[in-house]
């Protein structure tokens, strides 16, 4: 049986993959008086007195709303809020599995940004923070944008910044195994849409040198006729020295390619022309050039976002541990700073005498990881004073 | 301890009484193959193909949303979203205690009909029952009238159908151990709120006999100039002599007194103007009567909504069973037939041999409870052809 018929095979076995429990044993008479009526009046009423009592005596504390729209779901596109619900369970078990956090789907029926935020706002006060996830572009600038704006729990697009926050852990220990020089590297992020610009601007923040992104017609320069609205932001940050062309003419002379395209966009000769060449080929299934053909070019380390080769950059690193770390001192929000802080702790999860071209980044199944990201996350939410605990 | 600082002890311990936990066990790379990427895209693409195996692979199948707007919280009023969590927190925990339901609590942020209603509507595909709790009237009923028309799963607002569909089981067996005719029967159901015209509404499907409402104003009867909206439908509906007056006046000769109304409202002598008087005192926590003040007044069966005295009438024996029911055979609807069969069912949880004034209703403890009512509710809704299995 191969994946995909034992994939249906187990979904069916499993009946949906998350469940609602009871903390509470509920047994006796006794027993129900006070996990329910009389005695659950005290709990409405301190809360009513004081709302951040919610965290302490509901699961505001630990739970996360997995929200989607349904309209980008893995490399399946629009397929509508039910059809998303496998995704947004397995999301949720994982979310458990791996940092012990309460995660519960919610797929909105509706494409509408208003409809989506004012929803999700509505409901938003149960929750410690809200993961957005397959919510097509552009639609999920907006909804991230809104909805930050509505509530004062975490609002978080993992498919931008998760994606964005293992890439840069990833690029870290990169340029530590290939002794490169943190200041001086050329870049380069093909793919400009929602998970390339986040990329790009987290990748802002670490310093790491010149970031060009490109699209398919090439290069994003200022004032290059065909950007997108995000993109002209992005052709400002980038790029300083305006230049045009296409891959093959930006990528020569590059320390890093990170690929979130199309497959097969990058050929074994124009890994040639960069120096000591960094891939990080992520299309998905298919990257945007094999492994070995990457290293036929020079690559010096290659990733892709498949687990059937060394250094996958798999988000699943990212999330539970970035939201446990904000949920455990309730954090108003995910910063920048909380977001580079999760990439050196996933980063820093390697040590140096283990550190090689094929082992750069943590297994997925490590539950150290999610740990150690949770960690350095709460202790940059305090210190940057967004912290509420 | 009393059991005000025992609960709020016990909700500070639980940290919330609800969690979410995987039913995937993922501790391989081959797991994660099949929970989330890539395998899980089959069972997407199998549902959007046909959006009924949501029913087979997600948790659609098990699922309730229990959904508050804040307003009508136990006694304590309009307290918010964030305050009521507690309550409904406990609510799901009663769910799954008692019928192995997965029940998730929705607590949204507005007193808005219509918006209370999108936000339920964008969400509710998730789900497969949507149980409406402590909201005010007469917003709920407009709440569950328009989420019924949006929705293709039960909605039910359990203030009133539960606590209706309990009364009646109730009433069923006081019927039987007084020996009272069906079909001759007189019954005062007194405050005329939510509950009471629920409660109404399910005994005119019963066909007990004669039914008069009456309210703070007394008998509510055609043309009552002080009548509401759904008062007025029930004007129509009961009362069919047209009998005006105070509760004193019209309970002389009454079989049955159902009180969801207030504390002290029922004295002894009113009962003993009662034709060997079945008295339901709901009131919380203090009933229309104290049951041995009814008992003096000749009261041949009391029951009250409190633990500490016999008969507790409590829509624990309820919703748990009647969602199961649902459930199991995805039916479309909560019908009245199915809340008649609910309550018949429950009050044959209680064999002739051990019935007596003092022993009408089964222990809201009791396992084999849920379980009936389910099979009672998936065969009415079979016989009716809502099932959808």
């Amino acid at each position: 049986m191969d994946v995909k018929e034992l994939a249906l095979k187990k979904h069916y076995e499993w009946n949906g993959k998350i469940e609602v429990v009871s903390r509470a044993c509920i047994q006796s008479r006794e027993d129900l008086s006070l996990a329910y009526t009389p005695g659950v009046a005290e709990p409405c009423l301190a809360i009513a007195q004081d709302e951040t009592k919610a965290y302490e005596l509901t699961r505001k504390n630990n739970l996360v709303a997995v929200v989607t729209d349904g309209t980008a779901v893995l490399g399946l596109g629009d397929i509508g809020p039910s059809a998303a619900m496998p995704v947004m369970e397995g999301k949720c078990a994982l979310f458990k599995t791996f940092a012990d956090v309460d995660a519960f789907p919610i797929c909105v029926d509706s494409k509408d940004v208003d409809t989506i935020v004012e929803t999700i706002a509505n409901i938003s006060k149960s929750f410690g923070g809200i993961n957005l996830e397959d919510i097509a572009a552009p639609r999920c600038f907006e909804v991230e944008a809104k909805l930050k704006k509505r509530c004062d729990i975490p609002v978080f697009h993992d498919d931008q910044h998760g994606t964005a926050i293992v890439v840069a852990a990833a690029l870290i220990n990169a340029i530590k195994e290939t002794c490169k020089k943190k200041g001086e590297i050329k870049i380069i992020v093909n793919g400009a849409g929602a998970a390339g610009i986040a990329i790009a601007k987290l990748l802002l923040q670490l310093n790491l040198g010149e970031i060009i992104m490109c699209d398919k017609e090439g290069a994003i320069y200022k004032d290059a006729p065909w950007l997108n609205a995000a993109q002209k932001e992005m052709a400002q940050l980038t790029n300083k020295n305006n230049k045009q062309g296409t891959l093959k003419d930006v990528i020569a002379g590059a320390d890093a390619f990170i690929g979130v395209s199309r497959p097969g966009l990058l050929t074994a000769e124009m890994v040639s022309t960069m120096n000591k060449g960094i891939v990080f080929a992520m299309a998905n299934p298919t990257p945007e050039i094999m492994p070995d053909e990457a290293k036929r070019g020079g690559a010096a380390v290659v990733g892709t976002g498949r687990s059937d080769f060394p250094n996958q950059i798999n988000n699943v690193l990212v999330f539970p541990g970035i939201f446990k770390g904000a949920l455990q001192v309730r954090a108003s929000d995910i910063t920048e700073g909380m977001k580079v802080a999760a990439a050196y702790a996933i980063a820093a999860m390697i040590p140096d005498d283990k550190l090689n071209a094929d082992y750069i980044l943590p297994e997925a199944l490590d539950p150290q990881v999610a740990r150690g990201v949770a960690e350095a996350v709460s202790a940059q939410a305090i210190k940057e004073g967004i912290a509420r605990i």
